[in-house]
């Protein structure tokens, strides 16, 4: 049963067990509906916190790693079940913090709490780990075999940097701290200014669990601060072995530079800008144009177009059923009430890129809804741009992430001219084809640039909506993210975390258990080549 | 059938299917035994052959990534046997060029051969791209679940770096090449100026090999070039996706920074320095102090110590059996003949490391064989250096690595000294312990910091010999390697040369092999969360 959390706020970074300290200058959150703060204050972490939080977790790491996968999957489990009754507390801050909506916010509670149960599952079977046994042949000439086996270890402390636009399933109890903690690694997550009070809440969530499943001090801390500073000392410390980041490119890229600076390099994996291209084959347009333009507005638009998969660009044959689906489009857009976006930051971002796309050369506006009622500076209102293949292979800007409700529709006459678009982007989280049988037929070389371009294509289909499940792969080429060979959903993002040792000749009393003869956990486990549980 | 390849050298490039040209300023090998050069002279590529090569591995990327794994088992397959019809030609050579013995050429020539073969298996069998397959429902509330299903694919063109020290297993066809091209990816050779003479002897093997299996052009290149200025071109070329790099920690430091500076940063796996610590514990030392002496010093002068996993430091503790540990083995060392040593740069290296501990505060020098007999400046002589926990952890340069035949005996007394000396060593390729079952016991706290420090535990054996099998992990943290989580021994090596790609709501005949419901390569993956074939 979920122990008691109390619900005022403190504004305190959690370090470990214990509550950081009253320092000058708190923020408190800004409810970006009406731009007014929100009590309570949050105190940025000194650096002598962020020094405690790490060396607890380096002291932590020792004895959580050696936890098995039943008693970190306990412990998940516990963290989902204290997440569940926060209840109405949690989605009433949440909401406050962010604009977005009540089914939203207990949209994406369910999400966080049904990955927290996932990684339960993946720590409590093992294979994960991919265990491997090759066993001895200590006759073999001309020289004796050894016995080797080896499997995927936690790699150590992780810090965790919250996603301005997933207050919950991208941030403090979200998937990196989620595959983290199931691998066997310490998290220490950098709460977002724009949410802190849903952080804090569900980082006591989280320390409440730890108590409860009896885990050592250390392997949780939340930590508040503004600016750069915590972060930056967070990912050069020595004890961090990795880093987990959902934003933008700046901010990606510049923790990428900390931490192969270090003297010890780490592995950053930073989830940045996408513009999901959306290919729209001419013939689906001509058999479904209508539907296909009615299911890309709801996906531009979802959330306020604020998603990492929005898809920010799309792909039409200049022809009559690629104008009269444009026209469709661009009427739905139009008829698109303008909404609150996540904080002041993204709605003043997102209005420059209305406005660089706007005065572009070679670019129509066939949207951009003024907002009027000056209400609040953070509304995001839906626009449609159009322009023609050669405009967009000349300017390089065209292509870049425009966060929010913003769709750019390239037009394109000859095959050549789709395919040099397609070549042309850079690394993507997604990339969609709409197509029937013969569109794939005739356009059949796109997929492969695709392929070399996006982690996960989508066929006749959109690509916000990512489904939490084995295959998942929300990934990508550089700069879509820092490392494209990872992914941070579904139950692959756990080896992200982890690292391969072996052990050659080993007692048996000294293997993990997920090595040993008797296979104690029942774990599937590749011997001498064969896979065995 | 091997088809017939010329055995007379001719120094020049091969790219693609062609050979470079007659550039400026060509280098001959030399003969370490004598410092002679030997004919032919290797050209370096040009700038535009670097280009050449660069744009064929990218052209051939798309229908290398293509062909089945059955298609590309019998590609490395047939390199095995092109490569064993070099025979005598290939041992004379590679011997010629390296100064190690015939019996270690043919070795590592088998090896080299055998490594290609289980990499050939790995491709065909199909498994270790993780296919994993995740089928919709349709009726799902309150959001159908898609179809998902994702695999590895491969990264794209590889550069792969010869080492010094392994003229063919880590070198033209070695570990990188093989697990390259298992994956799909084009690979690019830049040959090592050690030995060249045996780089084209395998690169025309290889190309032998792509055209009888009907590869593409590129699928495979090697270039010559002195300097670092081919393989800075290599490293940031745009179509190179992934570099594979055995040496110095300057070079494999240096190419970190050139991938990491790109506009797409890339991985470089890079294996550079170890000292590899062997914990000899006081148990183990009393009950068997002279068959461990005699296998450390076997262990610490094959190859003339030029192994990655060559035990570079002793942990002994400050006893009465420990002091006959050390005499018996300093008397093992004292009388071990000076070998040749790879070359020059080498030797001088490690010369100047030998007189480096020697002038070191607190180190005494127990064996520093001097060689007076005139024949050459490339040999290299057994050291054995003695100096306490605490002079080892005042000095860090006591544990930089000493390529070659010298050994550093560091004395403890107490287990915290031990723990301590342990814990200030950095990243690892392994580590070793010698202990009775008491031994273990008693000093249980070392594992867990060597875990936490090296790639490879050995228990009661030596470093040296990294056995090639499903199991094998030949990394470890930075600086022993550039990237801890991969190996570059073992079939998981395969992983570090591919990403993962997801495909959603795909028609069947759009999925790759792997992925398609009639499975028809009969490759094991993980349908719905369980393991099936």
């Amino acid at each position: 049963m979920p122990t008691d959390i109390p619900t005022s706020l403190l504004g305190r970074s959690l370090i470990g067990f214990k509550e950081g300290s009253d320092t000058p200058d708190p923020k408190r959150a800004i409810d970006p509906s009406n731009g007014n703060e929100i009590e309570p204050p949050f105190f940025n972490a000194s650096s002598e916190e962020v020094e405690s939080a790490a060396t607890l977790a380096k002291n932590a790491f020792q004895s959580y790693s050696g936890k098995s996968g039943a008693e970190r999957a306990e412990f998940l489990e516990a963290i989902a079940n204290e997440i569940e009754a926060l209840g109405e507390t949690l989605t009433q801050r949440a909401m406050q913090e962010t604009g977005l909506p009540e089914g939203r916010i207990i949209g994406e509670t369910g999400r966080t709490t049904g990955q927290l149960r996932l990684f339960a599952q993946v720590a409590r079977d093992g294979s994960w780990s991919q265990p491997r046994i090759d066993t001895a042949i200590p006759d073999r000439e001309p020289l004796p075999k050894p016995d080797v086996r080896s499997m995927l270890r936690p790699v150590g402390p992780v810090v965790v940097f919250a996603a301005s636009n997933f207050p919950l399933a991208f941030s403090t109890a979200g998937g990196d701290t989620a595959s983290a903690l199931a691998a066997g690694c310490p998290v220490i997550v950098k709460a977002h200014s724009s949410h802190p009070g849903t952080a804090e809440l569900v980082a006591r969530a989280i320390q409440s669990a730890a108590r409860a499943t009896s885990m050592p001090e250390g392997v949780f801390s939340l930590l508040f601060g503004g600016g750069r500073s915590v972060g930056s000392a967070l990912v050069t410390h020595p004890a961090v072995k990795a880093v987990g980041f959902t934003g933008s490119t700046a901010g990606g890229t510049a923790l990428m530079k900390l931490a192969a600076e270090r003297k010890e390099p780490i592995p950053v994996y930073a989830e940045m800008g996408s513009v999901n291209p959306v290919v729209l084959l001419p013939g689906a347009i001509a058999d479904r144009g209508e539907s296909i333009a009615a299911g890309l507005h709801v996906s531009a638009t979802l959330g306020v177009g604020q998603f990492c998969t929005n898809p920010g660009v799309a792909l039409v044959k200049k022809d009559d059923a690629g104008d009269a689906f444009v026209a469709s489009f661009v009427e739905k857009m139009k008829a698109t009430a303008s909404q609150v976006m996540l904080n002041a930051t993204i709605q003043s971002a997102y209005s420059d890129g209305v406005q660089r796309m706007d005065s572009s050369q070679g670019v129509r506006t066939l949207v951009s809804n003024t907002v009027n009622d000056g209400s609040s500076g953070c509304l995001g209102s839906a626009a449609v741009f159009e322009t023609d293949a050669s405009a967009f292979l000349a300017d390089a800007t065209l292509s870049e992430e425009l966060f929010g409700p913003g769709t750019t529709i390239v037009r394109w006459s000859e095959t050549s001219e789709l395919l040099a678009v397609l070549e042309s982007f850079e690394g993507q989280l997604t990339g969609t084809l709409h197509g029937t049988e013969d569109d794939f037929a005739q356009y059949g070389d796109a997929l492969p640039i695709l392929e070399r371009k996006v982690g996960r294509i989508v066929y006749n289909a959109f690509p916000t909506g990512v489904e939490v499940c084995p295959s998942m792969v929300h990934g990508g080429p550089y700069p879509a993210t820092s490392d494209g060979r990872s992914t941070s959903v579904g139950t692959h993002a756990i080896t992200r975390f982890a690292r391969l040792i072996a052990y050659q000749d080993s007692p048996q009393n000294l293997l993990p258990p997920e090595l040993r003869d008797d296979n104690p956990t029942g774990v599937t486990r590749l011997e001498n080549g064969k896979f065995a549980s």
